[in-house]
């Protein structure tokens, strides 16, 4: 098919599928999600996103009721079912409502929560492209580390970067600099690859890890402290990553012109990270 | 019927109502609502109510395909189908998805939302209930004038109020009382209710507003400045306000007992709203 919605078991096309009124998504964005890509119809890094998962879903006390390695045979065997080798792979489990009827409280006894997936035809983003961005307040909660439903401030920060011409929006609280709408984002000054701690006010990006872990490989130095706005815009380069877009530079910010100024290095990590991407996913 | 859910025209027990999967209430929580109560069958504050969701939705940039005496009439109708004539009366309104495929940008050219309505029999709390709680440190996005359905930290805060057998959770960021999870707080001390301001922390209370308008009846001055945890602590009274229960008053936070120093100034609020709402529902 082209696309594909599943529900507790049942799928179809998405625009086909229905869901019960009564789940706590419905009510409070009571879930939490993971998403990756597909090539050749296999997932990338599919264990590094299960994983997280299940952290996002402890951290929230929803039960999810597969085991991992059931989560990921299942998610494998779906995307055969989309005629797309490439695809966006989505997955949410929420907290069902049972007997509750809207009450914020939930029971804490964990009874299981609602499995759903979405396979969207979608390949991942050219990944030398070079990007504008915005700066924008930080106005979302403190369980960033968490990957919830709750994204209406990250929906919000994508329109106004996207009203600017704009890939995303660079989050900022108090002069630090925090991550995307939808992305982790970086620096690299003075040969160094420096990048935000993962503590409750970043997403622990899987994209933001394998770059770490390609430096590794490269030789070049990581910095976990956190960097300022002013830092970012004097860096040699601005990296924005996620699962789809791996190590965009950055070469516009607020409409400035910034980085540019360590290609190589920048390249180097595009290159590894595409080769990881396109290994991982050969048939 | 005993209960009654409605999506975009369609309406059944909520157990039996099922809604499109790709809503971007499923991904996003991309939505607000509002929610009152209705005693014989008669929505107490539904206007002021109304006003509230335009506002919220209009804040997000969701159309609301209604005008306000239309959401008015079709709630004021729905209403007579469940059996109960005591209901908590909710809605909500959704942006839809329509070609974007969760994306987290939306369409700017504002397309119509998706209306729910759930009514579930509850009556309204019992007014002169005493209360305890607990503080939490206050995590939420810096959106909380807006009533959206991103509530997580509202669900775990609740939880962990429960947890510890309390009615409510105490929200304080950096010092400063905010409001509770799913109500708002106020205090009297020295014969002057006192209650946080209406700025991006808290939700503009009805209950709150209704209490500000009986104060004036009762001729209780008002101070609208924010306060903090230890001078809630020594307040005369502490009253958690929800449009389900008007003016509770506390009687323990944290273990420790408070309040109970201005027992006929609360009485006095508790009857003034309690007549209010029986005369705004009477047949």
């Amino acid at each position: 098919m082209k696309d594909l919605g599943y529900y507790n078991g049942r799928y179809a096309p998405i625009s086909e599928m229905t869901v019960p009124m009564n789940d706590r998504s419905s009510w409070f964005g009571d879930g939490v999600y993971d998403a990756t890509y597909c090539r050749n119809h296999k997932i990338y890094m599919l264990d590094a996103h299960i994983d997280r998962f299940f952290s996002s879903a402890s951290q929230l006390d929803i039960k999810i009721p597969y085991t991992k390695a059931e989560l990921a045979a299942l998610l494998s065997e779906l995307v055969l079912k989309v005629d797309s080798p490439e695809q966006f792979v989505y997955w949410q489990i929420t907290r069902a409502d049972e007997g509750k009827n809207r009450s914020h409280d939930y029971d804490p006894a964990l009874i299981p929560g609602n499995l759903w997936v979405t396979l969207t035809p979608r390949p991942i983003h050219n990944p030398y492209d070079r990007i504008k961005v915005i700066t924008l307040a930080d106005t979302r909660f403190l369980h960033c580390n968490i990957k919830t439903l709750n994204l209406i401030p990250s929906v919000m920060a994508t329109r106004k970067a996207v009203a600017a011409g704009c890939y995303e929006a660079v989050l900022h609280r108090d002069g630090r600099v925090t991550e995307c709408a939808h992305s982790n984002v970086s620096i690299i000054k003075d040969g160094v690859f420096r990048t935000a701690p993962t503590d409750n006010l970043i997403l622990p990006g899987i994209a933001r890890a394998n770059l770490i872990r390609f430096c590794g490989q490269l030789g070049i130095p990581v910095d976990e402290t956190p960097f300022t706005l002013d830092e970012m815009m004097n860096a040699d380069e601005i990296i924005v990553s996620s699962s789809g877009s791996f190590a965009l530079g950055v070469y516009e910010i607020d409409g400035k012109r910034v980085g540019g100024k360590a290609p190589q290095l920048l390249r180097q990590l595009q290159d590894t990270a595409l080769r990881d991407f396109e290994l991982a996913t050969n048939v």
